[in-house]
């Protein structure tokens, strides 16, 4: 470290030195020679290394999605959002935070979960801690009365995260809503109907659909001696039951209803991918004049399924592409890396999805194994000899069939060209894809 | 209020009832009885409608997207994110916050921009400022040192925003990085590629690339005289010429160098719509060894593109279609829901997008002016004829053409048949689409 103390000295002396000369007008020359030397003294030095005691994660109870995690959260969300249009639902999007006064009183005990920003000066704001909420200040705040529509976006809950079983501070919620007056249960119908549909097409198993009315809850309440400040406590506590044993729900609710807890048992569910329900009073809660909008609605727990589809992946030992390139842009000699950049060009301005070794050089072996590890079905091979005959040499990666008298400068309409030759043999060498997607339901 | 109170005080007077005879093991035929009073007089309360003193409104400088908003951004993406995948790149994602100190000492002086969440406890963390410094952090915690990928999400900047030029605090940005020693300007010049072919394919007019290199910059400031410790300050100064006039950075920067401003003038840009450029120390700032990996890379800036693409959409008065329906189920005659609701159901499990009314006993008038407004091409009409002779009339909304012969239970392979016919008629009736799409290039 002394002589990284000596050059920041140096550099600072010859800041110094350089800033001198400006102030006395010195010659341009002069100058220029001075900042020549600061700026090569500044390249020796390089960043402040003394600086790195970062812990390098993410915040606890949140994860990045790798391109592998990201392939199956695509192909969730692709199933779930088919589903939501098939229905014809619209689709809004909310900000990230709302202000805080929005959210207060709308969780009852669990709004000690709610992230809020720091006042750095003007409105207090707290992170949205699920979708329902925002969307009922969105109706009221557009006057609107009628609408369906889905969400798909992260909530976020300082809650104390079971990471491995699918359960974060940061997760996505998939909500789909109905607001609107109309004739009595065809709206919660449907979204029944939408819920199984999302299920059936995820593949991940059998599941039980479990319908109540929170009317009937209200009265066993009542008839259990709940005073009215503790029903919303009470609530969050059987809410709990799908995430901790009943056990440590009873005596939560006999400590809050200062009874004794009673004996009972009951098995630990496998856990909730799926629910909704009624809220016909939230939207009128925001409402000035009190004016109500009923509305049904339910929410996907996809974090739960991209676990059960990634545990699948990984029982199936199964590879997944993250990319979706077509064809690598290849050459077995040298010096021909501008003729790859115009190859590679047109084959992008033809919509062929298409990549190239960023080398000048690279060798044929690095380039054919490029795709089999990312799983680029076709390579495009120039040379020497292609170039002069205004040909190219199309190979399948993994049967390694060539084809060899596709033109090139020859034919004017060179976008549609490629475009149809590539898919051509896409077509014809239906195996070309080096990986399935069994575990993607693809 | 003096009514409420007293419905409030009946409540209450009638839960400490309940409680009493619960606790005095009353009979269960009475404690019903009076936990039945209990709900209704908690019925007629409903909510207490003097807490609704809410400010309706989002956060300062957020927005909601509207479904019309939505349909424009879904486009937008759409165009952006099949170029990068044209590219062979992978997706990624990360927590919409970081450990502060992730982000601390990479801003300069923009570091008060950063919206810091309150400390509730637990790490200290901060909404990110940009996808760039997230990235860094995930190739230095994964220790990768080559990865071509795009990020698409929303960062936040506590600025000043100006909301019409399509600057926010809550905005998008959609980021291509390629990581990794290559050969000098091959992933260089395919970022620029790859801008090109984005802006060029969203119509937004003519654009004009500037190229640059920040060593130039670096010996500007040298030659100028900026110190070290003012060197990010200027920086910042320059990077806003696209938003506020010459004259307002020139004093700026005076202030700053303490050197009186000179005349001068420049015409104000019309704004960047997109960026880039390298950044081959940020990683080594991650690593605990310093190890660099040389990153490339280019931001469109979205939010100007979307209120491009939105005026343009008003000055046509194009209306938009918010969904994707194709076949609205409809009856002329009463009591026939339960047999549109079968009819729906089967639609929608053969992948055709419909929907229906949520009315018992909708008027056809009604289900026809619902068509025209959503912009829903074909409707598919039962009544007691159909039902008895097993058909389906279908009819187009616009053209009034109509189609009797479609066969319903007789078929044994439901779905096929359809999803058939639907497609069919979509294809026989290419005008069906009452809405046109020319302001979103489709």
């Amino acid at each position: 470290m002394a002589e990284r103390a000596a050059l920041e000295e140096l550099v600072k002396l010859q800041g110094e030195r350089v800033r001198g000369l400006k102030q006395q007008k010195a010659s341009a020359e002069l100058i220029e020679e001075e900042v020549g030397k600061l700026l090569k003294l500044k390249a020796q030095l390089g960043p402040d290394e003394s600086k790195q005691k970062f812990v390098l994660k993410t915040p606890k109870g949140t994860r990045d999605y790798s391109p592998r995690q990201m392939a199956v959260r695509e192909k969730v969300f692709d199933v779930i959002i088919r589903c939501f249009k098939r229905h014809g639902a619209e689709v809004i999007d909310t900000p990230v935070f709302e202000l805080k006064e929005t959210l207060m009183g709308k969780y009852g005990e669990d709004s000690k979960l709610i992230y809020d920003l720091k006042d750095q000066g003007g409105e207090l704001l707290s992170l949205r801690y699920d979708l329902t909420v925002p969307f009922a200040r969105y109706l009221a705040m557009n006057k609107l009365t009628n609408i369906k529509r889905y969400h798909i976006a992260k909530v976020y809950r300082r809650d104390n995260p079971a990471m491995t079983r699918g359960r974060y501070r940061e997760f996505y919620q998939c909500d789909f809503d109905i607001a609107g007056n109309f004739d009595p249960m065809i709206p919660d119908a449907e979204c029944l109907k939408i819920m199984c549909e999302i299920l059936s097409s995820l593949q991940i198993g059998d599941f039980l659909v479990k319908v109540n009315d929170r009317r009937i809850l209200d009265g066993m309440f009542a008839i259990c001696g709940v005073s009215d400040s503790k029903f919303r406590t009470i609530c969050s506590s059987v809410d709990k039951l799908d995430k901790v044993s009943w056990e440590e729900v009873k005596n939560e609710m006999a400590v809050l209803l200062q009874t004794p807890a009673q004996a009972g048992e009951e098995p630990l569910g496998v856990g909730s991918v799926a629910a909704g329900g009624r809220y016909d009073g939230l939207v009128g809660m925001f409402d000035p004049k009190g004016r109500k909008v009923p509305c049904v609605g339910l929410s996907i727990g996809v974090e739960r399924i991209f676990s059960i589809v990634e545990q699948r992946l990984e029982a199936l030992e199964e590879k997944v592409r993250t990319t979706e390139t077509q064809v690598l842009v290849a050459s077995a000699q040298k010096k021909l890396l501008e003729e790859r950049l115009k190859l590679v060009s047109e084959l992008w301005d033809a919509g062929i999805k298409a990549e190239l070794l960023y080398k000048k050089n690279p060798k044929l072996l690095n380039q054919l194994q490029y795709c089999e590890e990312a799983g680029i079905p076709l390579v495009a091979i120039i040379g020497e000899q292609e170039l002069k005959d205004g040909v190219i040499k199309l190979r399948s990666v993994t049967s390694r069939e060539e084809q060899e008298d596709l033109k090139t400068a020859q034919n004017r309409d060179f976008n549609f060209y490629y475009g149809y030759f590539i898919d051509y043999y896409w077509q014809k060498w239906p195996d070309t894809t080096p990986f399935t997607y069994k575990a993607l339901g693809a």
